[in-house]
């Protein structure tokens, strides 16, 4: 037990339980994008075998939603050359919602066609990030996007698409991006058709302040179809930026295990939020993720094992789980 | 320019200012911790020389508030045996108030002595913490409080007498620390009448929910006397904690620069809140600290000669500032 850390609510809860066999059902959904993300990023390729004893673990760890792959050609990413095998893999994980990236049409196909439960295109907000990351202006991109509901809706109608508005917080190539370009493209992506649309901190620019003021107008928008908040760490507002999104109504957080991934600036310096810094966050305030903190830790040991020499992050790893955490 | 990093009504400040000499004043204040607590956690003796350049370096980033020294037997803590030293350099500095630690009414005496503007004394909320950092219960301590009290309104009427409670939010001894025992003792404190009564997680264990309860309790409970907010980073969770003391009305933070000193756990963990770090999170949010980010970043520098090969922590200097940023 906690103690002092539930919030009282979340006690009589766990009290409840304990008589009980059924959990409460989690809070909030963190969507881990370490496998994708994360390993896109590295230069060393994980071989496959490393990465679906990773994808186990971070599955018996309670995660219910993994990026697990690219679908992008494998001249361009030849970490992600396993990405169909890696899917399939993941798949006997019945709890576990297996999503992949896809930059266009192209790749959606081959994702769908390997059995992917849910895929996500990145739209930048930026044009300039758009030109450099795809070649393609953003209203060409919703273009792009129309092409690939229209396939998923022909060959896989069950399969949500997401959209991971990029950029969406500043950038660095074109600088600030006006807060009406991120609700212009949303209400495109949404008269689209698409299923969740999330904003992405892909440069580490944004603060809190900005993000609840962004999300809470992408809810004003958008609806229901608000999505995931993916934060960066470059200036160590990951976590305090997660928890205003949270505040404003955001329930699905990006991130990845020991940080893997997502910084293109100074070294030591993490791109993507921690997975096991996030959990035990929410955890210990008592907002169920469903996650445990110990087999999420456990984790790490198959992530290191198969990128030896790899710098992991994470500060809830170095201190251990404090006194009286359940399990520690 | 910040562009959209600014809140409406700062940026207005901002630009009614450009063509004025006078800046909006100071929404919150930092509390610079590092002399303090931050020397006396490291091993080596910084030279008095290479401290006062530092100080100085940390009024010139426009710092208005620095823990300078702690007035301790120089056979306990060797770092901080020229701590009057110390206090009457920085008192040149007519921006900054010069604050210094005491433990006792023996530490007080030589502070006020040696023209401290500002005593801080730690109580522990934890009996088991208290016995091991003091050699006191928190009964006792509240005692010795009363002693200093009586001492300043003899010899020092106008300086005012923090208490920083120490394990406010759980302790390592101990395990979780009742929020009703934080009470009780902040009363028997305001009771006694001291002027500034903080809250500090000494060890890590806090988390924003949590943050945000006590915090508000303690407005309800000794209203204008509530001080600032002192988190640690062991768990990655500093500046979300800061975030939600912000949120219950908190307008004091301490940190450290480079995040020295505080960490009694893991290698690489850094213990206190980073100085960089949590001025840029809230001038990004347009919340005004009086800091100049650019001559903070500055002062890392006579803090390393000070230290040579020390390690030092901080996103933000790591990354640096965002394209935009004033001054960048």
């Amino acid at each position: 037990m906690q103690g002092d850390l539930l919030k009282p609510q979340h006690r009589c809860a766990l009290r409840f339980n304990s008589g009980m066999t059924r959990l409460p059902s989690p809070e909030i959904l963190i969507s881990e994008v370490g496998p994708r993300d994360g390993l896109q990023s590295v230069k060393t390729t994980m071989p496959t075998a490393d990465k679906l004893r990773w994808i186990d673990a971070l599955a018996a760890a309670g995660l219910r939603e993994i990026e697990v792959a690219s679908f992008v050609p494998a001249q361009l990413l030849p970490q992600m050359a396993d990405a169909a095998q890696v899917v399939q893999h993941a798949l006997r994980h019945s709890g576990v919602r297996v999503m992949a990236l896809v930059p266009n049409l192209r790749g959606a196909q081959a994702a769908l066609q390997a059995g992917a439960q849910k895929l996500t295109l990145p739209v930048s907000a930026s044009h300039a990030h758009s030109m450099a990351n795809v070649r393609k202006t953003p209203e060409a991109m919703v273009e792009e996007v129309r092409a690939v509901l229209r396939l998923r809706d022909e060959i896989a109608p069950g399969v949500p698409v997401e959209v991971g508005m990029s950029t969406a917080f500043g950038c660095t190539l074109q600088g600030p991006v006006p807060e009406g370009d991120v609700l212009l493209l949303a209400a495109q992506l949404a008269q689209a058709g698409v299923d969740e649309i999330g904003l992405s901190d892909t440069t580490g620019m944004g603060n809190p302040a900005q993000v609840a003021r962004l999300f809470k107008a992408l809810f004003s928008e958008v609806g229901a179809l608000t999505g995931a908040a993916h934060m960066h760490n470059t200036r160590g507002l990951g976590l305090a930026n997660c928890l205003a999104a949270y505040e404003a109504g955001v329930r699905t957080f990006d991130s990845s295990l020991g940080g893997l991934g997502g910084c293109p600036y100074a070294p030591g310096a993490s791109g993507n939020v921690v997975t096991e810094d996030l959990v035990f966050m929410f955890e210990a305030m008592g907002v169920s993720t469903g996650v445990d903190m110990n087999r999420l830790m456990a984790a790490r040991e198959p992530l290191q094992a198969g990128l030896p020499g790899e710098p992991l992050y994470g500060m809830t790893p170095e201190a251990g789980l404090p006194k009286g955490w359940p399990g520690r």
